[in-house]
């Protein structure tokens, strides 16, 4: 029997899977973030740590130390190979630890690290080929063929992109509030929606709240909840707004199909994120759209979580897959 | 002859006019930034101080101290009553320096305390009935007709608005290059030119620039004659960008004209900002698809500095005027 370690690493939180080779999950750990880019490696370095840590211990029939033959990290933000030399060396440090409870010897080989996406695709999956949309905090579309081709649309973050992601959505909602608010759009719910939220005299004064308080990118994106739910109650502005961020997931699912897939193909879609689980049918609205313009797309909630993925990847370096 | 102060006060720079009682300006003074809510009390108190002293010690063929008989401060950002209390208290802190060669016992009515859009306004007209389209780093539509109704559009920052501003132009020029680049979007000129202007290897690296070095609001706003010039030589999807950016600020414009106008007087709407100095002919666009719904407006660029108009406003106080 052989054991891998998959690890998702982000700006949440890390979690870490011990898997057996037949995809048997005997461990789970989870621990704080680890997206070395704004913590820094030392404290990345911790929680990936404690996240392994929590994994084995967690595997209770198991002798330990456990022999680990392969690991994949997918880590938010990881693309760039500067990137995957810090998290090598990274990883190298980590191996030089005594007091996990496994034993480590890895060959270069059977050392994965990815960015979240592919992580996301492979655990929403179940397998390797398919297209991941995840609509979060931020947005990305990334996909794999058969012959291990991949694209990735989106995720240029917050400020250059983002389309159809939480924050989009919480900032479309905003400014349409105001719009309407100055007499420029339709008259909307969603004025009263966001003045409750914040126990406002008057809408005016989100001014005060966005601006002065230095309100962050997650605390924005998650108000994108108030538009689902004014959408899902019927105002029209909000629909129009998921429609919008509907609009934008299918144009970049749609790029990647065109890229790598020929039209005609079966393809498995996962959806991830918080975005897909409003109360607006926004799920449903993408399957449609999508499916209009290719019929055998299939759209689905994810099957597994990233860090399985993460641990179905690792397996794959002992078997030599091809693809 | 009565004189008064106009003061222009904003984020980068404070120009002080003195002025006479037959719109004579005497002197005029510019010193550093004073929007108090970034830069504190203190440094904007010496800011205004500074250009007092300079547009006096200008007035050269005036015996000092020189009596002033009222003063308009038109500030940027200051709008709610809290924001007036703080100018007024700092106005009582100015009076009591007694160093600046001026006489200034003013009666609470002959002080004018106001948003940089009214002084704009007043200034770019030359008297205070009209619409100001403002469209620099950020963008706001304030428009006062004969009755002294007031009414504004926009002005809700980078975040919560500010559509049609350099700001917004800038950020739909780099999405729309990356998007292109994603294969989302038509070819565009825009990928190449921001690769350029950043001495980038590839677009990918935008995200460096602007995550990473943490390019600032006023930063990214100067990008904006990047996409000005796209659209210029021709390229379509930056020309889109144009467009939209025009639609917006005819909306905004004409939700000013409906709300205080009727829709066939004479209006004079003056454009100021760094967006109307384009080579796209913005405000051409502007004007022709605003003329369209309000045959009788008129697009004009400002006869005179936002300073001059806060001296008109003050010069008002001495008269009486009604509106």
């Amino acid at each position: 029997m052989s054991y891998v370690l998959g690890i998702d690493g982000g700006g949440s939180k890390t979690v870490c899977i011990l898997m057996d080779d037949t995809h048997q999950v005997l461990g789970r750990g989870v621990a704080g973030a680890s997206n070395y880019q704004s913590i820094g490696i030392e404290a990345t370095l911790q929680a990936i740590q404690s996240a392994i840590q929590v994994a084995v211990d967690n595997a209770q029939n198991l002798t330990k130390p456990v022999n680990i033959s392969a690991i994949c990290l997918g880590l938010a933000g990881v693309s760039r190979p500067e990137d995957i030399t810090v998290v090598k060396l990274l990883l190298n440090q980590l191996q030089n630890n005594k007091e996990l409870p496994i034993n480590w010897t890895l060959p270069e080989s059977n050392i994965v690290i990815c960015h979240d996406a592919l992580i996301a695709l492979v655990g929403g999956i179940g397998h390797t080929v398919g297209i991941v949309v995840a609509a979060g905090t931020g947005s990305i579309v990334f996909g794999r063929n058969h012959q291990g081709q991949t694209k990735r649309v989106g995720g240029w973050g917050y400020i250059l992109g983002d389309e159809g992601s939480a924050y989009k959505i919480a900032i479309a909602g905003m400014q349409a509030a105001l719009k309407s608010y100055d007499g420029r759009e339709m008259s909307t719910s969603l004025i009263e929606s966001f003045r409750q939220h914040f126990s406002l005299a008057i809408i005016e004064d989100l001014i005060e709240v966005i601006y002065r308080q230095n309100l962050g990118v997650k605390e924005i994106a998650a108000l994108a909840p108030i538009v689902d739910l004014a959408a899902a109650e019927g105002d029209e502005v909000a629909n129009n707004i998921i429609d919008d961020a509907v609009k934008e997931l299918v144009k970049a699912t749609s790029t990647v199909v065109d890229a790598i897939f020929s039209s005609d193909s079966v393809i498995e879609v996962v959806t991830t994120g918080s975005v897909w689980q409003g109360k607006s049918k926004i799920q449903e609205r993408f399957a449609v759209s999508l499916i209009k313009k290719f019929p055998r797309i299939k759209v689905i909630f994810p099957r597994y979580e990233p860090a399985y993925g993460a641990g179905l990847l690792a397996l794959r370096k002992l078997v030599g897959e091809a693809h």
